[in-house]
């Protein structure tokens, strides 16, 4: 176990990591911190691929003290999948996508929550709750009721229904509320300061970030240490986009890369795009997205608490934040399962669409090695599918 | 390359397996055999641990000439779980769960459209057909896709809505009958007369059962080559158990065993339960079930093509069939998610309410190794749980 200390993203003040922690006292999230030299002299890149194929290999860069008290619901290593078809519709030869949608409860989320939830344990959590646009709360619900904590969830009325149904049956106190995530936000941070819940709010815990960033090992190793040329992202609380430019910085740290970064792309919907008005703008901070909707319910968040994270790693690695409407977010969606078989979610789709422009505008070169993030399952997204096919009575005959 | 020939499993008769097949003329299904002598001097078992963490580890036990143009969505190795609240609860202590909804599609019907599509295309197959219940069909519609070959599918009107989406966004052209599976069956046999497409139903092509007895691979390697006491599986078609009873016996031959087979146990509704009624009465063969209707939808095969291999299956290995009501099912279900925070569909929950009968006639003992085989994700199946939870305006607080 190699963690030192927790630090403020913005003050750099230094937080003890034995204790429960949230923001520090200036605000800032709090990131873990390890002892690089020591992990270096521990393991090398080759030796992670002789051990279960699970973010668990990775223990060395994972906060807990003892890794076999983990809480897991078996978390496989999630396939990089080759997008020959899709890719030539886009002019890429070298198109890749990361499906994150074979994880536990179907999305990204459970990454976080695995590692997440496995640390408050360690910590002692007995009640935990959060904020919530469905995907994460239905994640955190589960590894919960796995760890037997007690979750409280709130989420937006209007996320999709699967989520209601995930929250319910794994056991979770849970409530909608009519309005938006940030809603739901204050109504936890309330709830934590009356009743005592630890906050597992985005960013509010130090230790979800830690699951994500196993996304950017895995692909460093499926890569072979040769990191692909752009990533391409999709973008809501940006924890994923974080943990990925944290972990690759800590990668570069321990001498495992011996090339640039990627460029980092942060897709957002035009329903709520604050983080691609402040790129185009050159702020170091996202403002308040009013009246924010799109069909891409997930990445629906106005303000992120690491929006300036988020622009710090598109300024970092030379990368660029795009937006795409609902349409193109469809076709995108239509366009990968008809062409590779894949049925992924309206977050992970705009993906797709945002490549697509960025290869038209030749931001993205033809044989650049393009990873698209898929971050979670078109299963539990039904209604951004219509069809009424035909109803057959028991005897009729099938046409050509 | 081990494959050498296609047997009859009911009357022996051998058949080419370089050109496409079907039904042997006897009308029994045909079974890939293998030159198993060859095999046991290419490889070693302690040689797949270094292998992708995939079903594609087994190549010198798959039916593919190349395994390098197979057609794949990255089909995680699923996990084994140990279930210990959950086991608890039924009275056993080494109680476990291989999480089939792990795999694309999210179903364990992945495994038979992976390699079942990989194979036709290597036989040259430009269209194919099949009924199913929808797991089956969503799958195959979306493997198809990937391979760039055309699908026809018919399913039951009365199956689970998402499997539709599945088959629409990939692009397959697809059916509603307003009947049963057998139904869908007839049809697509005139189809297939009629149309020329590749009949891909259940055990009428012969390499399904090829990807599905992986899961029969995988849990003899996460059990170190020693075999659990019981496996437990839920059963329509019976594929899957086919399948698994197929490579044990091949491991046997080859060396790779030294325990006795697990003994097997085939779990159905009581709503259809035909193999439960033929087990009972010790028949070889089951009949047709009238009036078939379960929430487990997907179970719900009035008549097997296969029947005579489950129950052979079942005699052979000591095993027995279980039937359990819908109420039992959805109640397991809801066990299962809040002990262990695994959210499983109706046909999985099957498993936990058939064993925990087991338990309780002392037919499974406390200590024994017993494994739930979980079909499929509970994503697919949001309509068996209900909840309606408070609604909270924007401003509302959260109580304790």
């Amino acid at each position: 176990m190699f963690m030192t200390h927790l630090e403020c993203a913005r003050c750099e003040a230094v937080y003890d990591c034995e204790t429960r922690a949230h923001l520090c006292e200036c605000g800032g999230p709090l990131l873990v911190r390890y002892d690089l030299n020591r992990v270096r002299e521990s393991v090398r890149p080759a030796e992670f691929a002789g051990r279960e194929p699970s973010l668990w290999r990775y223990r060395e860069l994972l906060p807990l003290r003892d890794p076999d008290a983990r809480v897991s619901l078996g978390e496989p290593m999630t396939p990089l999948l080759r997008l020959h078809r899709a890719g030539a519709r886009v002019g890429l030869s070298r198109l890749y996508m990361k499906d994150e949608g074979l994880l536990p409860t179907g999305t990204f989320k459970a990454r976080g929550a695995a590692v997440g939830v496995s640390r408050a344990r360690e910590l002692g959590v007995e009640a935990l709750a959060m904020p919530t646009n469905g995907n994460a709360g239905a994640a955190w619900a589960a590894y919960s009721a796995a760890a037997g904590i007690e979750c409280v969830i709130v989420m937006p009325a209007d996320a999709p229904l699967i989520h209601r149904k995930e929250c319910a049956v794994t056991g979770s106190t849970f409530y909608l509320v009519d309005g938006l995530i940030s809603d739901a936000g204050k109504q936890v941070a309330g709830g934590v300061k009356r009743h005592g819940w630890y906050d597992a709010s985005t960013l509010k815990e130090p230790y979800r970030i830690e699951g994500k960033k196993t996304m950017g090992l895995e692909l460093a190793e499926q890569f072979q240490w040769q990191l692909p040329d752009v990533i391409v992202y999709p973008t809501g609380g940006g924890v994923g986009l974080i943990g990925i430019h944290k972990v690759f910085r800590e990668l570069r740290e321990l001498g495992w890369l011996d090339r640039p970064f990627p460029r980092m792309v942060a897709v957002q919907s035009s329903g709520c795009a604050p983080i691609v008005r402040a790129w185009e703008a050159g702020r170091r901070e996202s403002e308040f997205w009013t009246g924010a909707r799109t069909v891409a319910f997930g990445i629906t968040v106005p303000k992120a608490l690491g929006d300036f994270l988020v622009l710090d790693a598109l300024y970092d690695t030379n990368g660029c934040a795009v937006e795409t409407s609902d349409e193109e977010i469809l076709q995108a969606q239509r366009l990968l399962a008809r062409s590779e078989g894949t049925f992924i979610c309206p977050e992970g789709a705009a993906t797709l669409a945002a490549t697509r422009k960025l290869s038209q505008s030749g931001w993205i070169k033809p044989g650049e090695r393009v990873v698209l993030l898929n971050t979670g399952s078109g299963l539990k997204y039904p209604e951004s599918v219509s069809t009424s096919p035909p109803v057959l009575a028991a005897g009729d005959s099938l046409p050509a």
